[in-house]
């Protein structure tokens, strides 16, 4: 049995969800899995950032943290730094960085620099924000092996949805030459409304108020988070070393509708579809562009908040996973799978 | 770096585009995995069995087993236990029975006596035969529990598309409460070969003259590989205790060419569905058959020998994974990517 102290660094749905979870699979994590974890350490950007080494009080945190009193649930940390050195010096023999900020899409801080802190520092960093993966892979993979630990971010493409596990784990020796995916939920959401005869305006608004379309909704309108999600999967999967900005793109605007209903019309569809492949010089090429596409493409048959990624292979000629359904707890999931991927690093 | 001893248990296409494929894969499995394969027994049904301690002379074997003079490639054994048991009898530490005989769907023998042969000698086994986990999974894994060695068999559904791997090591966690999937690809074929108009019997021979029909065309035809698969789904993802007898299943014939034009026509698909769920009872109830479904199902767009699985799960929602193309290749890289699974646990 492996004791694993966390300290969770973002503290908004994700986390709390995450939180949640954790509770709720306690038993199953450590009959399965020979876990055992515990948060230490909780750093918010507006409400202040505690630790406490026995474990903050995770029920008064996640009632403080909304009341603006999350100081209570352990010792004041200046900031989410102090309260990753404060995780990295304890003598924990599992210390895990759980990140959830929100992605910048500028230059991915500060979530780069917390996960370069934390791996510096000998802890595992699992996250669900692009922003490490997309801009700076290679040189947090380098500084993870450096110092033995994970760097970790399943839930940064579809959520949960295994992508980046799916390849490591489950297709050992299998080279991607390339991908095409449907990637942003809130984009697809409005193509499907708009072949359905809605408008662009309310599809969006029904987006944000479900907390499904990001808080400045221009991250997914203009296609920066499918953007950011082809930059991580291009340097992951493909080696590449690319970031948000070098990928080709174009996003969808209420001139699109035409497009989408014509593309109905003739048996076609309109998606915002993400691509890479390696040119004949070597580099990686990443796009992402509204494309119309034949009904009968497996990407044409995701409405709504699906999202699908197909692989295209030397082993096992094109692989599709699909994420036909979202919620908050399929984000969450993510942060815990990779938490199970670190434990199996253990033994 | 782990030294493997293989026996190759059934030495047809599969086997030897595996044996093919070992080889070009050496480097890295060496590399990536630490692992060497060295082939040293082979058990053929018509051609004769081998063993050779120090390895048998592999392209001579490929070239042989045509001739029907595959003993020159090592000692003469009387059988496939023969070989099985001289594999279990040298001190390798890591000794791999790779099973590739083909499906008996009377009883799943004898591929399911060679498994259990292998498992009580302490050998691993991975397979590309549906028969081992859709007859007699639980005593199967049972049995490699008691020996602490593994039962793979990646390669029973959609070849080598991650499924079994998929669920045991990207989602950790995750409870798997049904699934509906299209499973066969010579159904498959010939259900959208009518939608284009063309007839059941040429559609069919086509599949045959490809070598992807088994050779019995009634275990396609009549859905008994769907059955197989499902049952082997069943036993595996849901703790269930099926074989393919307990599947209800209803194949297609000439007959439905008038049903899968008439659902094109009317915007659907007919598709032969495996499906698998749990009743209020507990017990799980697996079927196959022909079912109308809406073009919008992820289900629908799979055309030819293409193949999909969705899973319903707890903490993931719907999840697919589909096939989009099929060879030999995909198949044989089964048995390597249990191989590597192999590999992953002798840390």
């Amino acid at each position: 049995m492996y004791r694993a102290d966390l300290a969770l660094v973002g503290f908004g749905n994700v986390a709390r969800r995450f939180a949640g979870l954790l509770a709720e699979q306690r038993e199953r994590l450590a009959r399965d899995h020979g876990l055992q974890c515990r948060v230490v350490g909780i750093a918010t950007r507006r409400h202040g950032s505690v630790f406490a080494r026995e474990g903050v009080a995770l029920d008064e945190a996640l009632a403080c943290a909304d009341s603006g009193r999350l100081a209570a649930a352990g010792d004041a940390c200046a900031d989410a730094f102090e309260v990753i050195d404060r995780l990295a010096a304890t003598e924990s023999s599992v210390r895990v960085v759980v990140e959830t900020t929100t992605l910048n899409i500028e230059d991915g801080r500060p979530a780069i620099t917390h996960v370069e802190r934390a791996l510096a520092a000998g802890c595992h960093v699992v996250t669900a924000n692009k922003g490490p993966a997309a801009f700076a892979y290679r040189r947090l993979r380098g500084l993870a092996a450096q110092h033995d630990v994970c760097f970790l971010f399943e839930g940064a493409v579809m959520d949960g949805v295994p992508v980046f596990n799916l390849v490591r784990e489950a297709m050992p020796l299998v080279d991607v030459s390339g991908f095409r995916g449907v990637l942003n939920s809130t984009t697809n959401h409005i193509l499907t409304a708009l072949e359905d005869g809605e408008e662009f305006a309310p599809a969006l608004a029904r987006m944000q108020a479900q907390g499904i379309a990001e808080a400045d909704p221009s991250l997914d309108i203009d296609g920066w988070d499918a953007a950011a999600k082809a930059a991580a999967l291009a340097n992951v999967l493909m080696d590449a070393d690319l970031t948000p900005h070098a990928v080709a793109r174009r996003g969808i605007t209420p001139a699109d509708a035409s497009a989408a209903r014509a593309a109905c019309a003739r048996g076609e569809r309109l998606r915002l579809v993400a691509t890479a492949e390696r040119g004949s010089d070597g580099l990686v090429r990443a796009e992402v562009a509204p494309r119309t596409i034949a009904a009968t493409d497996l990407l044409a048959g995701l409405r709504g908040v699906q999202n699908a990624l197909i692989l295209h292979t030397d082993l096992l000629g094109d692989v599709a996973i699909s994420q036909l359904s979202g919620s908050l707890t399929m984000t969450a999931y993510a942060l815990l799978s990779d938490l199970v991927a670190v434990r199996r690093t253990l033994d």
